[in-house]
């Protein structure tokens, strides 16, 4: 497993700077380019790409006033978090969402839901696709009164963090939902998990979080802020940083991309390009492998050498899920700059789902790429569209598929790898490494009518 | 009313430069001024704004290629084209939707659906918040085969235009609806005309329009495009321009409103604003005042001297509606910019309505005024909020509300209005001009259970 020491040496160096070039060598999408070589500006002291309103926003109150604004926390009107709020504090927390500096106010909302991205008052514009916002209910609304600031308690009670220059404003959950999903449809996991119940409003304000938030649930080893992250890529002389985006356990496909890239990103002349496989942590739907599976199976494919240790981090994103396809890949790509992507690779239907009613795919499968290609605020980044992959069955391996000879290909679906681990049956050679699978088989059978371990609750320090 | 003949002179004036000034002396949204004083840059030869992209977009083929087009339309497959499509067809091809050039392909579509904007290729943005798309069927699908255009023809049969380079992209009927209006409801006026019963596939490419449209129906004198309108606008040497969009009769209170923009303009350093009386001639829905009596009465307000001809153009804005709050204000001060105007006047609630369903308005009342302070690409657009004006019982005529004596206003609402109209009734004296009240009078008297001449038919040339 790549090394992911809680403290890492910072160690700054020389190459190309990490700007979109300009020409294309891959069919792709409108505007999107594969460059066939980076940009050079002659000598130019690079970095990691910048993030976005060009400083990492971080709202964890520094050690020494730690003590001070807990007990002012203990004075303020409260406001109970559930486990997803919690994890949007923690996103927020850390600058994933830089440069937003708290939970939205109605102009950053709204803005979210009409641009999907947020109007700087320098006038340069950053995504921002996804609302991340907090619900109260008409009696916390009360209970709030007057006052400009609150506390928001975990479920024990204890005050996690401060908000401060509160803004209190309607929740129109109808019109967040249909412009979010394109849908109002019965049976948008997020929704019936944290919209339809929300309470009827909005509280926006600013940020400080009490303390850095952990989960106690042996990975947050791997919960690398976009800072961390930084500072371990800026360590490994990384000088191109492409990001994987998954919720799902990994295949000899997804491999076979990842390495591939690595592979086209040298014969670009990048020097040291650096995979962040980046795994979501925060909330996921039912059906869906729980994190710490997902984790375990990673972690297989490391070992297995699927992937090379070296030049790969494996990191958590702890956001939450919202299966919102073109609106939502905006915000995984997004984020991954703030941690110093500047390569982001996009699949077949990213953060797609079934319809929860028609008997379809919710959104166009297509629509993803093209709507992350043209997002407003993502101009920075070089989107890499997925290469289709499958089961090659002449070579008994997965390979790019070659539309010249279909009949040799197999496509395994989630669905159908899910049905074979769970009936311990075994994918053909080389779908993915037997110690990985392994551990699919295992979740399954692990799999009780109570409980299954999702959500994992963050456990206020 | 105010001179619209046909071919106006065109008379260039000096004066400043019509840009959004930097400073505010109202009580407005966020982000949104109206100005204290225009900005002067020195000796500048001004103009009216210019249109987005820089170039007013008008897709009328020219007299002398018409003969050999229209043959040209004679062999191709063949797009039959509804009322709406027609009026669609007429705002393309003025240009108030520059720089589009012509119904949109699906790269326009779906950058319209998320955020409410286009990109160029100059990497500038426009506004664009309303898809203006062309629906066809599986049949008409098929029919078109391989061709890469089509011909687009009235309800007689008779081709009105050549589309070229098209694009068929899938109609993603639920998500347009979501994404565009906040809600999936059932009831929405223009979705259950326009949308419901289109055809699963969305056809765009460029246009060429075959003749200008007319709909000879006594009202075509007021069809101004922007062209024109700019042309009208430059011959009066107006050095200011505010838009008021509207679709209801005009009230006194509209007009106060509209007189005291003008005096604050020119308490600003202004010379000549001129108002643009906007009056929506599209599509509207059922209980809306038909625009030939719109019109009528509007014609009375101006005879009654409420508003002065002199400073006022009446001008008919050919767009449908749809009813879509915060989307579609965006859509009415974009298309306003393209004819010239650099002032826009937002009320209350913009391009809103009841909900289909529930028992509230679908938008939030302020919303809109919102939404089109921080929309991208209407950067250059000064937005002017109304301000709220009611029946001043004390002094008998309408006047601007004053929060301090509520109890002395009388707020009378457009379903009051309607009720008083139909049954005969008189609201208070100042209310409205008698000439224009009979005329609300006179048309719902008019009113029979068949036909009520809404929806005017395109009759091509």
């Amino acid at each position: 497993m790549a090394s992911m020491a809680a403290v890492l040496n910072k160690t700054p160096f020389l190459s190309q700077p990490l700007t979109k070039p300009p020409t294309s060598d891959l069919p792709i999408a409108t505007a999107v380019s594969f460059p066939s070589k980076p940009r050079r500006r002659g000598v130019v002291r690079a970095g990691l790409i910048s993030p976005d309103g060009g400083k990492l926003v971080e709202l964890i109150v520094d050690e020494p006033r730690r003590r001070e604004k807990k007990h002012e926390a203990t004075e303020l009107p409260r406001v109970e978090l559930t486990a997803i709020d919690m994890q949007w504090m923690h996103v927020l927390s850390e600058g994933w969402a830089s440069p937003l500096g708290g939970f939205m106010r109605e102009s950053e909302f709204l803005q979210t839901l009409h641009f999907n991205s947020l109007r700087l008052d320098d006038g340069s514009v950053v995504n921002m696709s996804v609302p991340i916002v907090l619900a109260i209910d008409d009696e916390q609304k009360a209970s709030i009164g007057e006052s400009k600031r609150v506390a928001l308690v975990g479920s024990d009670g204890s005050p996690v963090a401060i908000l401060t220059d509160i803004e209190i404003y309607k929740h129109p959950k109808e019109e967040r939902i249909a412009r979010t999903w394109g849908t109002t449809a019965p049976g948008l996991p997020y929704v019936e998990e944290a919209i339809t119940n929300a309470g009827n409003w909005l509280i926006g304000g600013d940020l400080e979080v009490l303390e850095p938030v952990k989960y106690n649930d042996g990975l947050d080893r791997f919960r690398l802020s976009p800072a961390e992250l930084r500072k371990e890529l800026e360590r490994r002389g990384a000088d191109a940083v492409f990001a994987f985006q998954l919720r799902n356990p990994v295949h000899n496909g997804h491999a076979l991309l990842m390495t591939d890239t690595r592979r086209r990103l040298l014969e670009m002349g990048y020097k040291n390009p650096i995979l962040l496989l980046h795994p979501l942590g925060g909330y996921t739907k039912a059906d869906d492998v729980p994190l710490s599976w997902r984790m375990k199976q990673h972690e297989k494919v490391l070992e297995d050498g699927v992937l090379d240790p070296e030049t790969t981090v494996v990191s958590i994103f702890p956001s939450p899920m919202h299966y919102a396809g073109p609106t939502e890949v905006q915000w995984h790509a997004k984020a991954r700059i703030n941690a110093g992507a500047n390569f982001y690779i996009v699949g077949r239907d990213p953060a797609g789902m079934g319809h929860p009613v028609e008997k379809r795919d919710l959104y166009d499968a297509d629509h993803g790429k093209k709507v992350l290609s043209m997002a407003p605020g993502l101009e920075r980044l070089n989107i890499l569209p997925f290469k289709v992959a499958a089961y090659d069955k002449t070579q008994g391996k997965m390979a790019f598929f070659d539309p010249s000879r279909p009949q040799d290909f197999l496509f395994i679906s989630g669905t159908k790898m899910r049905t074979l681990a769970k009936n311990k049956e075994n994918p053909p050679d080389g779908f993915m490494c037997p110690g990985g699978w392994q551990v699919l088989v295992d979740y399954y059978d692990s799999l009780t009518p109570a409980g299954n371990g999702r959500l994992p609750e963050v456990i206020p320090a």
